[in-house]
């Protein structure tokens, strides 16, 4: 059995600790939720989850410490819980960028994970019990053992783990996720004030519009910390966009 | 009883006769097909439909011919049809973009008809019985009893329809479909040459590369034909993307 604490109870860390508690063998999960919607969504549902509203209030040790929180709280919530917590416990984020890594000096336990998988949904009231398994999860690099013992846990929710280098990861999400959400919300904003029936609205025009309205906050944070590659990826797809434009007359 | 001409039996058109194969009140369905590997494909497949390879040899009266050709081929499809055939006889054809119609004077018995539906794929080989059902088509209105008997033919196959003028149907479509997929092109373009592990591929960027990997030549059609309103869309699109941009610094 694992002590496992979750940071943050939203879509993917409520949904992280349903798929945990669905697991054969069973641990001891801790959520902390400071959000009193989401502790209370997540209250009224049958479970046996141990609820904080604040990291401070925390007393016990851990084995694994997921953060699911917003990019810009990540930092301060890994050296709080490193200085919180005894080097038993692996400490990880599931951020889809990695650049606010940089600004810190990441303690030794330490080991950054990325599930792909997610949802334009957010909130725990969305929350998916099946949304890790048979998916990907991508570990940045390090040279430590820690690394195993998260690819063991991830492994354990039926993920495929990939390791790679921090600037790797941020270059390939920058370009598969993070330029096309880009894209998408432009796209999506580009519409505002047309009066388009719904009836009327293809598929690719749909889905590209779901994409582009996807949580503003938590992609706003996406963009702002992965800029250099975003930007990067745009400059390709404006030479591209303006190559098949010239066909256009 | 009807017989009905499908000219083009490529997906569009062979998903079509087979919808109307597998409806109760059985019809009589005829299939133009110039190109020998479609022909052999839907010769090999149990069914009734009457083969042609060239719309000159056909020698009977119909009382729907449904035109499933590429865009630059329809007007003179639609001067030959009317031309070959009794006016009792609807003619429509199913174009995701209508510019191509002022180009010619339309008979009076010809109604443009637009199924919103269709596949990233393209042949009959993909063709899908069920593509049809449900779905919306939208008739470009006419002020002729011609339109009726066509609303009736597409209800027939459990779609809903919407009838609008040609100039809104280009406009709106140029915004919902044709654009996403001109913006979908390019991007799928923009990561030419990048060398990306497609287990890193996160389902945005996936599904946006498969929609700009749609048929090129069927889409440079659509493209072409409804570049004006394209250009219009792209107009903001660029407005957009230069704002959000403006917050990635």
């Amino acid at each position: 059995m694992n002590r496992i604490l979750i940071v943050g109870g939203g879509f993917m860390g409520y949904s992280l600790s349903m798929a945990l508690a669905a697991r054969a063998d069973k641990h001891e999960i801790s959520i902390v939720e400071p959000n009193l919607n989401n502790k209370t969504l997540i209250q009224n549902k049958p479970s046996d989850f141990i609820l904080y509203d604040d990291l401070e209030k925390v007393g016990i040790d851990f084995d694994f410490i997921i953060i699911c929180s917003p990019i810009k709280q990540i930092p301060k919530i890994i050296l709080k819980a490193a200085a919180m917590f005894s080097s038993k416990a692996v400490i990880t984020d599931i951020s889809s960028s990695k650049q606010h890594l940089n600004s810190i000096k990441l303690p030794k336990n330490f080991v950054s994970s990325h599930p792909i998988c997610g949802s334009d949904k957010s909130g725990p009231e969305y929350a998916d019990v099946n949304l890790f398994a048979n998916k990907t999860v991508v570990l940045i690099h390090s040279e430590s053992d820690y690394e195993e013992k998260l690819s063991k846990f991830w492994e354990s929710l039926k993920m495929e783990v990939i390791s790679i280098d921090l600037a790797t990861h941020d270059k390939v999400f920058g370009l598969v996720s993070h330029l096309p959400h880009f894209i998408a919300r432009a796209y999506k904003e580009s519409l505002d004030g047309e009066n388009i029936n719904p009836k009327l609205f293809a598929g690719s025009g749909k889905e590209i519009e779901r994409l582009g309205a996807s949580n503003e906050a938590l992609w706003d944070e996406i963009f702002s910390d992965n800029a250099k590659n975003i930007k990067a990826g745009l400059e390709k797809f404006e030479i591209a966009l303006k190559r098949i434009r010239q066909k256009l007359t």
